[in-house]
């Protein structure tokens, strides 16, 4: 049998223990489990840059995967701990929304609130649940405990707004998402909805306040210098540059106005 | 049987090779060991910050997990190096007080120097024994070596002092240990010594120059702008902000003053 | 049997999902591998910086491991993907170079051109060849299959022009290749060639505008404030300082030239 895999994503960062004592006690449940970092590098608090992060990967994971994504502002507070199926995956979540991009697309199956006591570290401190909660939560589930057995569903959950581009008939409103570490500039516009404008004519880039000049198919086409449009790995519109940060050169950052229209 | 755990902790940091080569080297020895990461963003050779870490995790790994402690400013030198059993757990390290804080929860019930070269790597670099001595016995215990068989038992080895409060009849005169990624300032004031000051009447809290108005019981009571004080993951005091940096809006770092005293 | 180990190199960062997306292809393909980072904090673009630290560290990994390098400023053009073999381990990445400093020391048995869809993604995208080609084709080599079914040998592919000391009858004229995380800074000076020049005599070493006062044996030897030669864990000739960064104290960097010269 497959061995199974739980991975993380967390804003806990590099130099603090935290990541490692969740990995320690998931191993403590689920020994053979396979434990694959996403990142922990999500800006502190910073929910939906989690949820952005979540949605971009986790269908790459093999089927069977627990995601385990601990980005909680709320810890220690009353907010509640999630276990949700969403058919090939599982994810285990404070219920802050960390999930709602990942729920966009694949809608949940089932969803539990974590209350059985069992399945958690005897002591749950209130400024660590990813250690004493969700951590153990995602390694019984990758033991192989269902998933009702850890609480009793529920209906309603936290989610939180996603950035939308809004289609008109000439124009695409959208907006930078995401900048990577290359300084791509990810947007919220989908491959679908620019071509179902651009198939009947031209039409024209603007970022922040730039017109963007080409759009191309990859990093490779651009000419040095210059910054041009291009839909990324996820069918995402982006705006890069050759070997140099676009979001720099276009004075770019998250909620940027990207805007398509009818050239 | 289930898979062997090798935790590793070092300052080698994430852009060189270092900490993989580590472990390459450890699988070649036992294939079989899980390796995690607990951090390699240690400050360039804070031995104490180490310790401090590899204390504040250890106890959350499965019994029987081998931890790898290499943050070692003295490398090459005629320090040596030390193999230890704590009864649940393994240790790894050069002999330079990075196990302290863990000795000192708990008490190794025995320590070798890691002497027999037949358990390093047949050419053992003077200036990177974290690859050539440490990972290797880390490895062999991991595959199941008997700690003595790593070279001969001794009585001394080498401490750091561990910043520890001072109680007295009024006060609790401590400091801040640790900063973490969330700029949270972990205190060496324990729930147990505060409660004790506690029971008998109100207390106040200062740190650095600033009075810390509450005390809470999590990050999420924490009101916008406010600094208060909580009791963390490990039961320490802690001064922490809202979504906010605490040593930052209280101009702390580690060794700044902390001082709990009656009201 | 031992499980196949997949290392990983990049220049994708920790903030972003990238080389958690690779891991979770790769464990799609191949569920029992054991996946090590080497780094993911290559500079982005440097495929120079990335082939130094890969070939500093292959050689400390079982026999088997496949490497996994992705740094990839050509993405999505017409450089193709490569698969090479060079007797103990297997190689994966772009026909850009990365691999010339291993080559130089391995020469490679053999190297296909990975064309053969089926070891890929069903959907290659042009931006993220990492996820949808390389990955993958690392994976399928650590579950067993064949190079040669990955595509078809070449005879000729990419190199890069490897900093190379030169070698004079009274000197060596060498430079600065690699700056640590500790501050140290590597050269492409090898031990055999300096110490061929100092049998004869004394030598004096010149690291840009610095003449430096001693060899050591290790890090350890050196006096607070000093800065010092020795021959690190890959016996290149480094200059170092006590707990300090000597590139800083030297205002070094890549590229600088180091000078080793008859006394």
């Amino acid at each position: 049998m497959a061995r199974p895999v739980i991975a993380l994503l967390s804003d806990f960062g590099s130099q603090d223990h935290y990541a490692g004592t969740m990995k320690g006690v998931a191993l403590g449940i689920c020994p053979d489990a396979t434990l694959v970092d996403i990142s922990h590098d999500v800006t502190p608090h910073d929910v939906l840059g989690g949820a952005l992060q979540l949605a971009a990967t986790y269908r790459y994971f093999p089927h069977g995967t627990v995601f385990l994504a601990v980005v909680d502002p709320g810890v220690g507070s009353k907010r509640r701990g999630l276990a949700a199926d969403i058919g090939d995956y599982r994810l285990v979540a404070p219920d802050n929304g960390v999930l709602t991009a990942v729920f966009a697309e694949t809608p949940p199956k089932k969803i539990v609130e974590i209350t059985e006591r069992r399945y958690g570290r005897p002591t749950v401190s209130r400024t660590f649940e990813g250690r004493d909660r969700f951590a153990p939560a995602a390694a019984w589930l990758a033991k192989g405990t269902q998933l009702t057995a850890l609480g009793r569903p529920v209906q309603n959950y936290q989610t939180i707004e996603l950035p939308e581009a809004t289609l008109e008939a000439d124009t695409i409103q959208g907006e930078v998402i995401r900048i990577d570490r290359f300084g791509n500039a990810v947007t919220n516009i989908y491959r679908k909805s620019f071509e179902h404008l651009a198939n009947t004519g031209s039409v024209q880039i603007d970022a922040g306040d730039h017109r963007v000049e080409r759009l191309v198919e990859t990093y490779a086409d651009i000419e040095d210098g210059e910054v041009c449009a291009l839909f990324g790995s996820t069918d995402q519109l982006e705006l890069a540059a050759n070997a140099a940060s676009a979001a720099d050169q276009l004075t770019l950052e998250r909620g940027s106005a990207v805007v398509v229209s009818r050239g």
